[in-house]
């Protein structure tokens, strides 16, 4: 044991690229903007590259750098274990972190296969019974507007949800010159926009509603048949677009649209819910507003979610000073460490992040069938 | 023949509720502001309260008002019969109209069945023999904007258009006590939202990408399943809100989205075009704007379709003179003017109507059988 | 008299240019969308080419045209003269259709001179006494949104207003080798941005606040200061833009600004009104929009003044369906043949013009002064 | 001299409130963004309560806590000081600072008075001839959308710029029962929104044009008299809102409009630019986008200015990811620390913080002259 604070939290982050970059900026910030978690150790950022990640753990605040994250799990001034690796690599390294005793954080989604997810939740469940606590990292739950959202819909503000309607939709991949990557094959990626966007998607549906996902149709297409790589022309195997329709246990009906083909959108996460006494709409790219239609109003009202006592804005900055996009992360740490502090379960859960795969894979199946809807109450 | 001017023509219109009032309101100003075609005198308005048709009359600036129908098509000094009426008539008037030699134009839906909709097209086939000309009334292709993204789309400004979503929202049914109507009765009304909304989000993507449909895969849902009306509570037999994922026979693929229960949406039919060199966006409750990504452009430009030499709107207003939703008839008027000017078949034809109501037909098909896509080369 | 109903009235519009064409389009249509208010008869239309103003009467729908306003004004069959010529004609016609007993709305602004328009004050005054009316027409007092602002201002839904923000902003002067018209010469025109853009926004500001103007500090400026006309370079005498800072007499601070400068502003008529209470935004490019933030709102609402308990929409369209620049016109006459319905004076009155005018002619005083604030309690 | 790397560089941050919190951001975040400049220390947080100061030191990342800033600027340690302390104490603090020979960066205002400000301007000029750099803190100068606004405007892309439009709103004081404090007392806060607001709002105008003020017209107005301090009522002897009319000298008019008392605006800066070949329009609440009207296009364009390309954008997030308000501290950093490590002086250099102070000096002189102009080319 180190001579930090007694209540201070040692993290280890296992990534070092863009996802490792965000979450080692949430780590080193989580202190200054949320005074009531426990201090966080910035002890070791993990990677392949030495001389890489010797470079990157120094600009990010690490104390330390490491190449072999099996020891790092292992070592006794490291209390959190955050992975921000591949997909393929998060189940061994999430199972034996937890089995080491750490709490763990894994950037979404969860794994690249149900059979990962569904041992991962199994270790979960396992740590659990020993204090050991895991999350999945589905940062856009943490937007101070769409927890505004989620509360507004689980007070009932917006009486019965009947509609969602989400999009996400970016433009990276319009150019049908652009070089073929490992993310354009299936057996590398899992899926394409389905599972890098439509993850996000699926997982506000659940979180906004509180509710599961009962059936799914879908359809996917990829528009560009092959793109040339360091090998010459190579057929493209993974998704460019998706489109879904789901129905959750409760009832309502949310429709999900998804794609990198998208010209002229950027990162354009879109969301509206429609209940029979209000609606909501948001937008990622101005994601410090939700537009509301509650109480009867004559249209949707514009409101900049960064009043004190907004979610997660109490501690940031006076109203009107708007956030960036990674704070979703600085928030998540928070609420990681928050749950850390007091022994519950932290939101979303493994079980959460399986649930979301689970519901991909619907849409998957049911694309296979030509859009036929599959039931999820019996998972496929 | 009466003393008018001998290039002008002589309208009829049937019926004299909301689209009669609309279409009354074409006729009275297409010539103020389509100086090009023929001369209209606004002849006769028909209805069945002899009393309420006669007052309408006058107001529309109608010279008298009649009550049968049929004496009107057979009269010497109409040469134009517009039909506003419910659907289940459009059928009946619209080939006896052409029988009688009169022109026709039928607001959409073209019919209530698919088979009556093919005696329309068979009859519209038949007059065109003897230059009687017949156009379905898709109002919203006379939008400025909207001809204006179709001229974009022609000209290939956007390359290969990919993907293409539509909605069309609006939330008159939201309120579960809002009493049963004939609306919500499937054998008066054929359907609920998806074909009252539905068939203005078909029409404009054969419109914008001159392209039939291929596939449909569809979804149907009734949120209120009860209503009261005046024997009491009744089942709601139509859908309240429907979504749609089609392929054309190009290969672009439309979502498609339409509801009555989306709180806060009053008239928001919303169109987003996707395509490998540029991207287009449109909504109707702000018709006069269309916004557009061209040429490599960084993000959106909203321009204001108020120019002179946008379509339609060289004799209406100056520059930044916006035009209302009434605006779209008159231009449709002028259209189905100048094409019996010259004689040529007006556009949309009843094929196109006929069109669209097979794809609302498949995407019923598609929901009877939970979503499974269906094809439409041959014909449901 | 002729054969119409007793109750309807005979109009008259003198000049059929930009806004002979938009007066002849609202009495064309305010039958169909004001039923209670008298039937008009379109008798004539006046202009000074004979060719010209016959087809153009044909096309608007006017019965004749005519050449001689002298003797249009003494015509029987015209109750009504609706003045649209430019400004240095107003005041002589205006003043001898009242004294001929004709009802008379003139297009603004009232007159070019304050002595004309003081003139034009007591005509009316002296014909009120006889039971004939005069309006001036600034027409967007008639957009609902706009009327709907007034009304909650009126209402104290705003509380007490402090700050008023209006610019008016277009383009169409931008290129610096735009020719030189008449417009931009002091002696035809007045003045430049200021009078025919100015104009509206001050009788917006004495309109939605129902206040008088007090003091005002303004300045000008001449952005291209030669332009080449008919006859060579010659020099621009009025001004590209203009800025203004108005106390009201109620203490309200008013700022203006004005330009035929602002490059990719079309008809940029912006309001933004801010209360103890409430605050209003509204944009003339998007007129059937009002902005609201009342009632302790987190921001402001879109409303989409469409609805039928909205100021003059219940009689055009349902919900949604939004209205165009010209239905500003419509409503206009609507409001002048109520209040000659019912004999009261109708608003904005000919001494509400020259209320305008002693604002930009104080405005002028002050630029010419440097700024330097100028009060109208006793005018200038 | 300590163990740190050779090039880095230590720092002091005077003060721990809103901005001290804010400047600490990014002091801790610069070199995980800006990988090129040199390596910071957080040596030392300085404030009056020891306890608070220790826990603020803490929470935001230094090292250690001083409640005495004249030892900090002696400490070898530290070779940059911050000053974020409210702005009366800015000149001593500063001069000693520079004397010390430490960089100095300030927070805007320069300092309360011209002659402070001046006394600052001088000891910066000496301090220069030794290397030692003195920078003033207008941070939306590093607002990514800001900085290529300057660089569209200096690369001549919107040819001669005629307007500009500047506002800044904010309501926080539109309750008149919010209590008196010492930002409403004049010998306290120097002046009300003028100072605080207006000074953002000057500094961009010479910022985004690179010109100077050549005279200012201006009025001011307080619209709540008095105000219940803990004393009892008190007057409040500043501005709750101010307007001014700038010509720079390259003739160039900026309107300028400051409120704190603008129901339903948070933290509106909102900045339109008016060339004669192209505009401008920017928003502080959606920061992350220009508007730009640009080569003959037909309207404004949304640019997300989140590519790596735009300034400052390269070593943030992948584009579409937006940045917060407080990256705008972050890129600030980095530019002094960017000058520091080459030896060139910063901007906005202490000057440019006099420069702005004249031009509001200038403003309220005008006002007490009712508006009449003042000219700043003999400073008055």
């Amino acid at each position: 044991m180190n001579e930090a604070p007694a209540d201070s939290v040692g993290v280890a982050v296992i990534g070092y690229a863009f996802m490792g970059k965000a979450h080692s900026n949430a780590w080193r910030n989580v202190g200054a903007f949320h005074p009531g978690v426990p201090t966080v150790r910035q002890e070791v950022l993990v990677g392949r590259d030495p001389a890489q990640v010797a470079e990157a753990a120094s600009r990010y605040g690490w104390s330390r750098a490491a190449t072999d994250w099996r020891s790092v799990i292992e070592d006794d001034s490291v209390d959190i274990v955050d992975i921000c690796v591949p997909g393929h690599l998060h189940c061994e390294i999430a199972i034996a972190a937890l089995a080491a005793g750490k709490h763990v954080l894994v950037e979404k989604p969860l794994a690249n296969s149900i059979s990962e997810a569904e041992a991962m939740v199994a270790a979960a469940a396992q740590a659990a019974t020993r204090g050991v606590l895991a999350m999945v990292g589905f940062n856009y739950r943490r937007v101070p507007a769409l927890a505004m959202a989620r509360d507004l819909i689980a007070g009932g503000r917006l009486g019965t949800v009947r509609q969602v309607r989400v999009s996400y939709l970016q433009d990276w991949l319009v150019d049908d010159s652009a070089p073929m990557t490992w993310r354009m094959r299936k057996d590398a990626a899992g899926s394409g926009a389905l599972g890098d966007l439509g993850s996000h998607a699926v997982d506000q549906v659940r979180y906004l509603l509180g509710a599961d996902i009962a059936t799914a149709s879908g359809l996917l297409e990829t528009f560009v048949g092959e793109r040339v790589g360091d090998g010459g022309p190579e057929a493209v195997t993974v998704d460019d677009a998706a489109w879904a329709t789901l129905w959750t246990t409760t009832g309502t009906v949310a429709s999900i649209e998804v794609s990198r083909m998208a010209t002229g959108q950027k990162n354009a996460l879109t969301i509206e819910v429609y209940g029979s006494l209000g609606a909501l709409r948001f937008s990622l790219e101005s994601l410090n507003e939700l537009h509301v239609c509650l109480d009867g109003s004559a249209g949707f009202t514009r409101v900049l979610a960064t009043e004190a006592h907004h979610p997660y804005v109490e501690s940031w900055w006076p109203p009107g000073h708007v956030l960036g996009w990674d704070s979703t992360f600085t928030n998540q740490a928070a609420d990681f460490l928050a749950a850390i502090a007091v022994g519950t379960e932290p939101s979303p859960s493994f079980a959460d992040g399986l649930a979301v795969q689970r519901v991909l894979a619907a849409i998957e199946d049911s694309a296979a069938r030509s859009g036929a809807t599959v039931s999820l109450e019996e998972p496929s």
